[in-house]
């Protein structure tokens, strides 16, 4: 057991407490663990064998919350409406019964568009080609009937309406405006020369694998004919795409900073988005069954909402989850923002570490105010 | 093991044996069990230690069903329509996107509005001013989008629409024109020469108690920043009171008689209800997954259904339970009014022993038609 | 362990290993198992104590997508109108808030009637009286609003709506165009001079049965005044009458044979589906928690969906299992028709044996594509 940084500022010793608890019960234990305060950074802890505090690793569908911030910014901009349809913006995507399908619709799994046959290539994610063939695709419900998680094609659909609303690519709008502006410790395309900080998520290989049908939902889900899910970001291609599905790459501090900035502002900068715009960002679309896992879920505009499996936080809260348990939120309620990055997979659901660790930040929180 | 009370009526017996049954089988379980066919009782027993014939105690969200009672005369009387927007009583309700939200979706659990930031005082419940803090906060989802449960809510809807509606409140209404026509052992409001009768509900307090975060989704449910729910009906103010969603005492045999009365009449009176009132009053409005818990729940206007894992009764019964697994139902197909409450906290869902009981009840009822 | 018949084409021996495996694993496993790829037979595999080749047995509901091949030919000969309300074809059924209800709905499990008081008579199912009695029902729930399993009545609803817009029994129709025309050995309406080929299947009595009220949806669903599902194609009377909701009577190999004539055709005949009715037919209708059961369940018109616990094919499969286990179903995506019949009643739901199967076949059908 090794904590290789220990910051936490007064009130939040409980913190600290807990991790050392988590990396004590398990000699493997690594993690980064940091949360803002009103704009100002109160925890930032990085313990066990395997990571270390300039580490930066994925995160997976972390990433879809980082790009959500990029959508909130157009839709506070007023490039993209919520309530309109999404073929306003990409005629070619009213087809097959999505003609009516609304933007928030869209961008909360309601769309039936998990994958394609064939898979997508992963140089393709990020490019104009996967959004036609997405947007030409039969949906698997009806549009707005249901939803379920779309784990890669939700990264497509934002990208593309991205390009089409704002004529820029949203890893680059995502740069210029927010990780430069902000001086966020995260990712959408990783530089070449912050390689060296990089490190592989650890994960076991189920051995055998059972077969996984391509061209199951699953299968489509989870991009099957090319890839799994899990060495997403092992692939250097993909960490320097930052497909915005789930090739983000960063530190448990810059998912603390990044949801900070958006609601509290950092170092002296004013909140990245109104209080108008998180509240319509943060609005709950859809709970219940989720179609492609069979488990409940809730989802935002892009964002996941805490539910009773996935217990993040206050009803304000507003964040993402990654498959190997990593988690960036805003807490509006407690003024907060919170990160953490797992180096080795871990169970995500309630009552998991990060959910545990949360609750400790927002109990500290709260005793404060 | 001690029965204080063991009538059963001629068929019925098999419920006294199953009821022998569950107390030889636990020394500590203490209960009352009743029901009325066709208005005419056919089983009081109390049995075990903690609980005796006399005995009232809280029934928690069982007060639901006796308050919706009330409900029911207003909507029969067409005071209150279903189909009419909840704004069209109560105007200041009409804001933050609940402006079209009608009453049979408020009154099932789909407004959205399961608590408020800081709690309501224990004081407050059945005040107008607690109603006036609901009806302006935001919706925790799209109203009328999902439902889940408002454990204690519910209650301040039903309060102040009777308020609007009937210019009396619930609790006068309740005692003018059923407790007191009936006869009906079930306060809403615990008359303070009472309270010799009253008994403590039994429950574990697990200890050390997990933080409740009393802004998260749960904690806005259960009113963490001011209370418990297991706690509510031990203050005196609560039972005084009578808030409907928590705050009911009464005793099995009371509750057997209100839902005979509801739908049979009892001791030569006509039913409160028609049959078309029942029927719109128990007609299944949402079932799935509750947003609240996020487990399976069904409701028609108020009363819960009857569904796979809370299977008390036919496909006509309606009623409610509460945390103490409690129980009241009526059940038309069987012409059975029902009420069942331990003096102990136990498990409510399929297959408790109220839903154990009711079954034998019910078999017995069938077996006699 | 024996294997009475075991013929598998080049590529398909994962298959036929597969299911020596299971045989070897438990001596009273008895089945048949059969696949068509293009058109072309290329799995047909028999074996246990209890079974032989020319064996045919009850698939309980099965049945429903044998007699959903029947909708679908009204559907793609213009007779019926998925989208058109139920009571412009059965002007009694419209009553009860079931005048809206959309063919596409009522045959997706939402009309809310899944039996009558008092039950079904086991000769009346296919009857116009039976129809009668299901059209002046008071719906279970808002009809459109939620699903719930139709165990039977869906039979009823199909079988009516047949005779409405064809003049015709379903029955009748099945044999003459579809069990005739393609040489299929699956029946609705079991002829008498084929009884020496029926075996019952075997299946555990719980002992003893706990009371089952037949006035709970439960006791509707299984018409329990009556009968009880797994004894229903022990009756002649329900094997003669052929009931569409669980009293078709056949091999794997046909079940295998219908669904590839179906998407493919066999023997030089064209295919019986039009790849637009095989889309509209397969299209997704519901998803969630059923009401009837509380599990998930995802439905198309009459047809099974795969999902996550019932994962028996491609996103484009469509078919259905029965209450022992067997199971039918089309995968357009592979070419595949493929079916399954267990002697002795087994678990149905993903990872059983029949999906176990399923999934090997299309490993294999992938393989040679």
């Amino acid at each position: 057991m090794e904590i290789s940084r220990s910051f936490v500022a007064p009130g939040f010793e409980g913190v600290l407490d807990l991790f050392t608890f988590m990396l004590a019960d398990d000699p493997e234990y690594s993690a980064q663990v940091a949360a803002y305060k009103d704009g100002v950074k109160v925890v930032d802890l990085t313990g066990g064998p395997h990571i270390s505090p300039e580490s930066i690793t994925g995160t997976y569908s972390c990433s879809k919350g980082v790009a959500a911030m990029v959508i909130a910014l157009l839709v506070q901009d007023s490039l993209l409406g919520l309530d309109r349809p999404v073929s306003e913006y990409w005629p070619e995507f009213g087809v097959h019964g999505k003609e009516r399908l609304l933007v928030r619709e869209a961008l909360s799994h309601q769309a039936g568009l998990v994958g394609v046959e064939g898979g997508f290539r992963l140089d393709e994610f990020t490019t104009p080609k996967a959004a036609a063939r997405l947007a030409a695709a039969r949906p698997l419900w009806r549009p707005g009937r249901t939803f379920g998680y779309h784990s890669l094609t939700i990264g497509i659909l934002m990208e593309e309406l991205c390009r089409r609303v704002a004529g820029e690519s949203l890893q680059d709008l995502y740069d210029r405006r927010i990780r430069k502006s902000y001086g966020i410790d995260f990712f959408l395309g990783l530089p070449e020369e912050l390689e060296p900080r990089y490190r592989d998520v650890l994960y076991d290989v189920d051995s055998p694998q059972p077969w996984l049908d391509p061209l199951s939902l699953d299968g489509l889900n989870s991009n099957a004919a090319v890839s799994t899910i899990m060495e997403l970001p092992s692939h250097r291609a993909v960490r320097a795409a930052g497909m915005s599905a789930a090739g983000g790459v960063g530190s448990a501090e810059g998912l603390a900073r990044l949801y900070a900035a958006a609601i509290s502002g950092v170092g002296g900068e004013a909140p990245l988005l109104t209080e108008e715009t998180v509240a319509v960002m943060s609005q709950e679309q859809v709970w219940g069954l989720d179609r492609s896992s069979g488990l409940d879920n809730a989802f935002a505009v892009v964002f996941m909402k805490p539910h009773p499996s996935r217990n993040f936080g206050s009803h304000r809260a507003f964040g993402h989850e990654g498959a190997n348990a990593a988690l960036g939120f805003a807490d509006p309620a407690y003024g907060l923002g919170f990160g953490y990055v797992p180096q080795r997979q871990e169970e995500g659901r309630t009552p998991g570490r990060a959910h545990r660790l949360a609750a400790e930040v927002r109990r500290a929180a709260a005793a404060l105010s």
